[in-house]
């Protein structure tokens, strides 16, 4: 038997005595389910109920409680993992999640990042310099418009162009039509510059659907995909990320799910959201929305991203935080003193407003982050 | 191309001239996410951006807006689906899901619930009283000891028994083991009653899994299955309901939903969450924490979900609401007297701890309900 034990630390917004409660709560609520009269097992009692493991103040009403559970009640699963550490407790209010640490019992079970920083970087043949990224868009166009927009922002040097993720399989746009299109377009462009931009399609889709279409984007020719894990369940990114036979690069889209952090009191903090989990679950890039822009995040909690994204953790790759959302192109010099080198811009609308010739907006973003 | 449109009350917490504001985004970014001046196709105008249907004050600094987008911008995936109605706005504070109305293009697309409250009685033989369930606990159990107690249960004429959601495949009670276990114990007990219980175990896992998973506990004789969608995505649980050869009525957890309910400003409103959403899924009975248990939902709450699971909704068939979490057997009449017939009771410590003999336990309760 695994006797391997994994962290979770717990803030709780209460006072004393009822944060002491509520970490109680959680070591049976997690696990048995049953009041701790009720769980007579030694080995239960020993093993399988969480344990808390520390319990500081760290405010006035705020409480953080560490608690540790056994690897083996997890499984090798990821679906189990987040049930252990979140699934009935997500229902209560003023506990939120804001740590996560792994045991030696994940290595093999949740192997990580396929790629990480520095796999994409190879396969981008970018060494150091930040990589930029942007979004074919909008939604309605035609697959043979959407291919001319990457063909014309792949000419002006952007490295990897993705399918806005709005963009699935709908009757005017159809994911087969597109993705072959943009590949095309992405091929001749690589080919007139000599660069290596790289095409990500949305996959995230159906259960049903998934897998295959990543098998067809593979052998289209795209670079990497794109996938929003709100939408299709953590676990899928997972089942996707280890495919033996389609291995590209996973950016993953924060889609769906934004009701984890929007209350400060409840939910999974953003480090753990869109850095932790995003690597336990095998994303190489995990986009944002990025402060100051058209969604609410704070700059603190940007940098709180990007440490889930990059810091040590367990055995576990780091990966590229993505900021996006309403970034403005004159805001790149800040961006780059605050991100530093290893990060994907995401810059989606501002490089289609600047001016209607996009490969020029895009040599003009691509000059400003090589200055 | 499909003209049919599909509509979405969103709740904005602002002053006027803001929260109009909000609904104005809100149709931008849940599908061109362009800014309205960079939208010039006159088609996409037209039938891609969200249109507000109807805007109305509802109280001091609350308003709704009721917003309409093309049907076939979500396509027929599920993914799409919940991405048009609140991919990116879910991370955009103040904003919050509390209506989805279908039109008519998605009768086909999402057939609903195969089972619902007919179908599901139908397959117990239970013409019009309420249904009681009850969970195999605690973690940590092997599959014999587990099953041993799903036989006393069943004696004692619970109608649906279905294992803790937090069994999945550990090590010390394996997935296989268990299924066929409970099956066996279930079924020596039907034969012994002349009862129909049904057995339900926890087919929540990765993605690679959950199929064979659902095959084989249908193999093995059980009744129903038991999955979270908030672990496995919605889809998922739509996949595994719309399985040819795979029919077995599906009871959904509400593990890692909370944080989509649990601030009253933000997410998804809990009528749509575990009503509409989870029919739409293809869910025969929707588990939520019952008001005045350890979970901090309240009545009105309550009445909101059976409201989400029973009235009409579209072509979708109406499903079980099933209140759990803490319900103690004293409960019983005024849950009788609040719900009705057309529920099912999910009683799970309280059915342990009244006294060891489970089967007089059970026979307590089921003499409770028919009364």
């Amino acid at each position: 038997m695994n006797e391997e034990r994994f962290f979770v630390t717990y803030r709780l917004f209460a006072i004393q005595t009822e944060a002491e409660a509520l970490a109680a709560d959680i070591c049976l609520e997690q696990t048995v389910e049953l009041p701790d009269s009720q769980v007579t097992d030694p080995w239960i009692r020993q093993h399988i109920i969480g344990q808390i493991e520390g319990f500081t103040q760290i405010g006035e009403d705020i409480f953080e409680a560490r608690i540790s559970y056994a690897a083996s009640s997890a499984t090798y699963e990821l679906t189990q993992f987040l049930n252990v550490i979140f699934g009935n407790t997500s229902l209560k209010p003023r506990i939120r999640i804001v740590d996560i640490e792994l045991g030696k019992a994940f290595e093999t079970l949740f192997p990580g990042p396929r790629f990480g920083i520095s796999g994409l970087r190879e396969q981008l043949q970018v060494s150091s310099e930040p990589l930029l990224c942007t979004a074919l868009k909008p939604m309605g166009k035609s697959p043979k418009e959407i291919a001319d927009i990457a063909y014309r922002f792949a000419l002006g040097g952007i490295h990897i162009i993705k399918d806005d993720h709005g963009l699935a399989d709908q009757p005017f746009c159809q994911f087969q039509q597109r993705v072959t299109a943009c590949c095309q377009a992405v091929a001749q462009a690589n080919q007139e510059t000599g660069l290596h931009c790289i095409y990500a399609p949305n996959v995230t889709s159906d259960a049903g659907q998934i897998i295959s279409r990543a098998y067809f984007a593979q052998e289209q020719g795209a670079g990497a995909m794109l996938i929003a894990p709100g939408l299709t369940g953590f676990a899928t990114m997972l089942h996707l990320s280890r495919q033996p036979d389609c291995q590209l690069p996973l950016i993953s889209h924060p889609a769906f799910l934004g009701s984890l952090v929007t209350s400060p009191v409840n939910g999974i903090s953003h480090a753990v959201i869109f850095g932790k989990l995003q690597r336990l679950a095998g994303a190489d890039a995990s986009i944002y929305p990025n402060y100051g822009g058209r969604f609410g995040f704070s700059q603190q909690q940007c940098l709180e991203i990007v440490e889930g994204c990059k810091s040590a953790f367990s055995h576990l790759a780091p990966i590229f935080p993505t900021p996006g959302g309403g970034m403005p192109l004159e805001r790149i010099a800040e961006m780059l003193a605050l991100y530093g080198k290893d990060v994907i811009f995401l810059i989606g609308g501002s490089l289609y407003a600047r001016s209607p010739d996009l490969t020029a907006n895009a040599k003009f973003l691509r000059a400003a982050i090589t200055k």
